[in-house]
């Protein structure tokens, strides 16, 4: 019988980076973490304290499928606080994760054969989601020009080789970092709008941005698709909780859909991610920023040093994406030797970009500061070293 | 824009039952709810201990994408236990509840337009999840004569049609609670890896069955994905856990997937989930089965009173399935006067039969013995009283 032909979807590359830096720690040595796109932190403490009450009481069983109502109402408030911007919880779907929710998303929003545009480079999991569900999907080659972020001009020309039903923006951007302005965003949101074209804002890193630049939400564009996370900003990766923000037409396809599809999001995570939105977890994001900031400074001072040249603007998330190429080795050589011989774990930009990104590496700088301090010391030293010897 | 066609798939009627139930409790009624197939146990407290300390301690991040490597070893070893079959823990996928299962297995093993079949009643997200991922359902009409289970017979009759690529099995069934024998499972497996069908066996009531019934699993038959879950024989529907047991040709395509759509089940239950093997644990569930027992003694003892007729054999799970055309009432009718004039919440058959639902209603007995008990007295009583009326 065999595999479909639609499951043959590449696995993450950074999985294989993560096994094999857990092989080497396993074998005695001393490897420094930077390939995982994860807080070191962990949730805030009125979440941990939260969920530790509910799992020794339980009895928590099925919950609505797209969320308890009070999640969905504390969400909303959410949108007011930190955009100024008013949305109806029966807009909110809180999902297993944003994971869980972009599968939603593109399954309420787009038929097989559908073009979707996304941005290359990008996170792998949208093309290969969006693959594996049968639509099209058209890659957007981005370079510095933009700042590696669709445009209006760039939609247009894609638009025209062939009507796009989608669009995935990301900002902040998974390699990159980089974001839309307020006025880009819109200007984006209005063409998507103008052709017919539903916009999916991946907005997961939103409150993690340098330099007091602020992200802006489309959950308040006409027709976009808002998706969010519990696990960048509150540091709660493992408990899978993430939602969207829906527009009016697509709310009861997606309540149809994570009914069957999933059921619910697990129950324990919903109740205690309530206590996400109180001062003390506000804040604990706030702290968690600020070390990235530290982490950040550390490694734009050593950008000549480091040799990688360009770097994507890191205006937000928490990654340094930058070309490697002179060096003269290719990315997938360099993260292995890199961890071999210097026991540092980055991610090859072969997993973001399958044309250009052989000559990039993505460093994440969610680690302890003091972890991303010793790193860049090592790969400078490494560097040196591996470029003399060549 | 509006929605996909794909997702034009229709809602569960058990959580329009389950939302009516709770605006008549809010509004201060009596209601007994036995529509939702959610055992009222909770946890084990070994899973509940385990998992109160991790949430207080946290730094739970993402997992392996097919879940922790303990917990897979667990899983296999349990298979030990259970059935005396062995499983490398290289084929156990850990899942986000058996329906990410579903999602990760029918995405691996099926391509679009690729015919599925699957009996007629039957789990209604089967049939959507299948549609949603663009494959035909094949619905085979099952009855008493086969105790609402395929048989080769009727699997011939329909690849003769045209041929299917792969068939759904539940054992026991919801909304039946029927079995299959040994035998009858080996013989399905057989004729299904004989005609190249993939058999995708849902496993998630065993350990729940009565008279001295035991469920066969698949995992050992060849080509064949074993569905299960923790939700019901632990009780830990909330928690999202579920796993597959998977040939050998599809562990990559699932792992490969997983990474992508789900990133990793949730970490917590991942982790607290190994407390569900110590024998307290399966102590746990087994005092559960017994509550089930006399809840179904009760039930088949009134059965008479009750006068629904036909009822499946209820050898497993927790639902009694019953024919009440007697009544002269549809089955939608039945259970909207039913919950407004008797405070019984019941599932209409429509929902997991579009052809003969309408006669049928489905009775969940995991609710607490005593509310089992409340029911049927209501039960039989407003039905006299309301087919007198008529």
């Amino acid at each position: 019988m065999g595999p479909s032909r639609r499951s043959a979807v590449p696995p993450f590359a950074v999985m294989d980076v993560l096994a094999a830096a857990n092989a080497r720690r396993a074998a005695g040595a001393d490897v420094l973490v930077l390939c995982a796109g994860e807080p070191a932190t962990g949730a805030p403490a009125d979440v941990r304290r939260r969920a530790a009450e509910l799992a020794a009481a339980d009895g928590l069983g099925y919950t609505e499928a797209v969320g308890i109502p009070a999640l969905r109402e504390e969400i909303a408030r959410h949108y007011g606080r930190w955009y100024d911007v008013e949305v109806d919880p029966r807009r909110i779907a809180v999902t297993t994760g944003s994971s869980g929710g972009f599968v939603l998303a593109f399954l309420a929003a787009f038929d097989p054969g559908d073009r979707v545009a996304l941005a290359r480079p990008g996170y792998p999991a949208y093309r290969n989601i969006l693959r594996s569900l049968g639509c099209a999907v058209v890659e957007l080659d981005t370079g510095p020009e933009v700042r590696y972020q669709p445009t209006p001009e760039l939609l247009a020309a894609a638009h025209a080789e062939a009507p796009l039903a989608g669009l995935v923006l990301a900002s902040p951007a998974n390699p990159t970092g980089t974001m839309v302005s307020p006025a880009e965003l819109t200007a984006i949101a209005d063409w998507c709008a103008e052709h017919g074209v539903r916009l999916v804002s991946d907005e997961i890193y939103h409150g993690i941005s340098f330099a007091g630049i602020q992200a802006a939400t489309a959950a308040d564009q006409v027709g976009a698709i808002a998706v969010s996370s519990f696990s960048k900003y509150w540091g709660m990766t493992g408990w899978r909780l993430g939602w969207l923000v829906l527009p009016d037409d697509l709310v009861d396809a997606v309540d149809a859909l994570a009914g069957n599809l999933a059921l619910c999001p697990p129950a324990l995570a919903q109740h205690a991610a309530l206590e996400a939105f109180t001062p003390g977890s506000y804040a604990a994001g706030a702290a968690a920023v600020a070390t990235y900031a530290a982490s950040r400074d550390l490694l734009l001072a050593r950008l000549g040093d480091l040799r990688w040249d360009p770097v994507a603007p890191a205006d937000g998330a928490f990654y340094l994406y930058g070309d490697i190429s002179a060096t003269g080795l290719d990315a997938v050589t360099y993260r292995s030797r890199l961890l071999g011989e210097a026991g540092v774990a980055l991610t090859p930009g072969t997993d973001f970009d399958g044309a250009a990104g052989h000559d990039w590496v993505r460093l994440s700088f969610a680690a302890e500061p003091g972890v991303v301090a010793d790193a860049i010391e090592r790969i400078v030293a490494w560097q040196d070293a591996a470029t003399t010897r060549r």
